[in-house]
């Protein structure tokens, strides 16, 4: 089943640019960016669907993905996105339907995920990036197209007795509005939840003032205002006083990242993609700054700024956050990912120390957001991930100094902290520590830091480590609660073979799901709702023959034939 | 496939009594009650599979659920019940892998439900009836046995060199431990994740000084000490001094409800449940409190003490608690249940405010965090709820009043806000109100009360109503914000029957998943993560061919074949 058509593509790459984008056009005019939706219905990442009304495919997504991180860096000066689309009537119909009827069910759910950091990035613009997502929905908003109006922090719409906000899915696909539509409905617009049940339910949706009242939006204007008074409502929220972060508003360009490319990986400056089909294992190495990347940071803001996107911080992490989407979307049949990281260890304690002294620079702060939303990614991948910690990295590439030491500490040390297991030789050359980036700068999608997730039941030992930002012996990593298991020479390289190949020998999806509970202890919030008990939902919803067998909704969606539907509520 | 060959069975009947009871041994001493597991291997509630090694099936799972519900009614004077095994050296194995491999995906995934549902109701009297659930694991504790401890406030393992605790279902059975499992190990015990990783995934589990260490259980006791310590414990634990609650500890006996049964329906003494198989709808009406039974809770604590299991608030509950088990299990295509109150609104809220006022004594709390209970069981039904507010009900039964009014008020209201919509007819006739119990008395699994899950998004609203324990129009209660669809007379027959018939033509899959996410708006808890984030990654995980397909894992277990995966992550 899940070695559909699409496997038989090509990789899927997520690179992009704005002068290869095919869907969107973005424009400014001083600190207003307008994004329009224009998809390009010929253009289609797979063969076999139209792209009809606005509709969308994962490579819409991929180039939105890139129009919201090209702002945070790029176009600083800007204060408000407005997002609309490029065809009268029509703002978005949501993900493809055929699209989704013809993908596997890997796909489906990849491609949600997808979506879903996208649109979690909205928010995370608008939180702490000053760039403000302003939906202005000049025309039928419905299903995966209202998901993304929900993503933005306000939500216009067209007056004209047609245009209506819907979330069909139920209705009309016997699926559910899986991408955060559900839960961002009562959680974050608060919609009443009587109310969200009908409707989630009414295929039509809901449009003008009763749209407004049930708090789907938060305004209407009628179409012959509309442009006018969205203009005048973005320009108003663009000239709110807000406490800018400092530095010269001058983007910083992202320029491409050219992996040099074989058949058994992807190398990266700093970070090497491998993978073995034989054992359905990769490995990603990251490779730590080096004494000239500290410099760099150590010189302070202006320099940060200056060493733009080659600063090792961002260049790296970009790497690492392409280095999972590789493995997400082109490898479905690795299950488990070795991290492993090579350097010297102080070199990172001293870079994070440097970097979060500048943090009130507007780079800078970009630069911990991106790292952030990368480790979350990687939070959010189901592979099983075990950071392995040992004197075996191979370090190559222009920038390394030949270490063959591995560097898990600080930023570093939170690719140990998102994986599932922590092995760590018990070598004297080993070390290992924490930095203030390990404190909550990289919180995960549910809000504590990784630290504070591995150790929930052990608070005393969390406040010991709180601002001992030094290195550890790997004794004394392990007493501070860091490390799943300590090896010595004579055990390491058997152990954690078997430890790999037991690994790779279990149920994929009984592992996924573990992965998903395990990871994420504590509280929930509106964003760990969307990817557990949503996504979750969506992902069996997505399997049962209600929605995807030859009878189901989604399949026979736009065919004559009705569904037919097993009546039994499981 | 939901066809299957439990449905061809007698339907399942939820009550039950120790006379009856082929699974357990119950004995009381003093403060103490020892509840032994003792499954009869030949006594499956199907036929097809054996009990063996303490191994339990949904039969087993109601009589322990009656077990703990009896504790509290009947032995008030207990404060600790010591849970252990009457075999020797086998504590649990868990739930039966020969029963889940021949059941339905809806008979799973409905036993898993109960049983969670159970588990927490250890946790119930763990935390307010002072009845502390101790678990002594006189052997091997695996899988669900090993949640059966989870489950109880403290773990004590025989340190036998064999005895181990495990959570062997990822690796052995390509299922999750979801009854429970992953979110008490890190949520509730906060075993580190990464260590919960390794235990999650080793089959043979933990055993002595590492699973004390490593939080799994509270202590480990020599085989030749370990009665007489766990024995000791408890006798500790029943000593500690705590604030118990009001009244003769004089335990009230919970008789059988003795439905008139039918073709169509089960009728109670307060509560009608009628099904329709034509259009896969159900209706349950509960007749509220009539004037008896409000002088009766208005002579205070020891009338209402007196009044026993034939008390309006624990009769009525106790039987809409089995007709929601009744629907859930026995009519698995019914899709929408319409909920109907008959009676005097202001015998409600007469009736609430009495009992309220005696909540003091141990057996108000008991019926009170009963009502909960039951409320809480609605919440978690995967069906549709309509609340229908008319004068159409049909109320009959010995108490009633001949009151065609609906009565939903104070606690009937609850069953208006959990029911996903509300439609009240605008009648002079029709009132509603809230009582002090819609004040948080009655919360829903993950903490708030339905009243402010309700109005999460008008804050104003909740406040308004707080304390105004008064009957409202129809109007009133729309603009206080209670109300889904007020219609008027002429309306309500049309629309009421078209949203019906519009609802059950609707996907159940997709029904269910959209009621389970918008049904808990707000933050998240432990229990609530067990009955989303962990409960809907096992039912996707329950119907992939890599648990459930002909070579799935949970298919051959115990065969000689070893299952065959895609190994395709999602």
């Amino acid at each position: 089943m899940d070695s559909a058509p699409q496997t038989q593509q090509p990789p899927v790459e997520f690179e992009t640019d704005p002068t290869r984008y095919r869907h969107w056009q973005v424009s400014y005019d001083g600190p207003i960016a307008r994004v329009r939706m224009c998809v390009d219905p010929a253009g289609g990442l797979r063969p076999g669907y139209e792209l009809k009304l606005n509709s969308y495919d994962l490579g819409v997504d991929i180039e939105l993905a890139d129009v919201v991180r090209r702002l945070r860096f790029e176009h600083p000066e800007v204060r408000v996105a407005l997002l609309s689309s490029g065809t009268d009537n029509v703002f978005c119909a949501g993900a493809n339907i055929h699209m989704l009827g013809m993908s596997t069910h890997a796909w489906k759910v990849n491609f949600c995920k997808f979506t879903n950091e996208t649109r979690c990035e909205f928010e995370d613009a608008t939180a702490f990036s000053s760039q403000i997502w302003i939906c202005a929905a000049n025309g039928t908003c419905a299903g995966g197209g209202y998901e993304l109006a929900l993503a933005c922090k306000e939500i216009y719409l067209q007056d004209d007795g047609n245009s209506a906000v819907s979330l069909p899915e139920v209705p009309l696909l016997g699926v559910l509005p899986g991408t955060g539509g559900l839960t961002r409905l009562v959680d974050k617009r608060k919609v009443r939840r009587d109310r969200a049940d009908v409707f989630s339910t009414t295929a039509e949706g809901i449009r003008g003032k009763r749209a407004k009242d049930w708090n789907l939006v938060d305004g209407v204007f009628a179409r012959s205002k509309f442009d006018a008074e969205v203009l005048k409502r973005a320009q108003s929220v663009a000239n709110q006083k807000v406490e800018l972060l400092a530095g010269e508003r001058r983007g910083v360009e992202l320029g491409p990242l050219r992996p040099e490319l074989s058949a058994h990986g992807r190398r990266y400056r700093h970070v090497d993609l491998s993978w073995d089909a034989a054992t359905r294992t990769a490995q990603v190495v990251v490779r730590g700054p080096g004494a000239a990347d500290v410099a760099v940071v150590q010189a302070g803001a202006a320099a940060i700024h200056a060493a733009g996107d080659q600063l090792w911080a961002l260049r790296a992490f970009r790497e690492l956050d392409d280095a999972l989407l590789q493995v997400r979307f082109n490898h479905l049949d690795i299950g488990l990912v070795v991290l492993r990281t090579a350097g010297d260890p102080a070199h990172v304690l001293a870079h994070d120390a440097a970097l979060w002294a500048t943090r009130e620079h507007w780079f800078t702060n970009e630069v911990l957001r991106h790292m952030a939303r990368t480790l979350r990614r990687l939070d959010l991948t189901s592979r099983s991930f075990y950071a392995l910690g040992d004197l075996s990295s191979r370090p190559s590439g222009p920038d390394s100094q030949g270490d063959r030491r591995p560097a898990f500490a600080g930023c570093l040390l939170e690719l140990a902290l998102a994986a599932d297991r922590f092995y760590l030789l018990d070598n004297a050359a080993v070390q290992v520590g924490t930095s203030v980036l390990n404190e909550g700068v990289l919180p995960m999608s549910h809000g504590p830091s990784r630290l504070a997730a591995r150790l929930y039941g052990e608070p005393d030992k969390l406040e010991a480590l709180a601002g001992k930002h030094e290195l550890m012996s790997p004794e004394e990593a392990d007493e501070a609660g860091l490390v799943t298991v300590r090896l010595d020479d004579i055990d390491w390289d058997d152990d954690t073979r078997m430890a790999i190949e037991e690994r790779s020998s279990m149920s994929p999806d009984a592992l996924t799901g573990m992965e998903a509970n395990l990871r994420f202890v504590g509280a929930e919030n509106d964003t760990s709702k969307i990817f557990a008990r949503l996504t979750a939902w969506q992902n069996w919803i997505f399997i049962r023959p209600n929605a995807t067998g030859p009878e189901g909704a989604l399949s026979l969606y736009g065919k004559p034939q009705r569904p037919h539907f097993d009546w039994n509520r499981v």
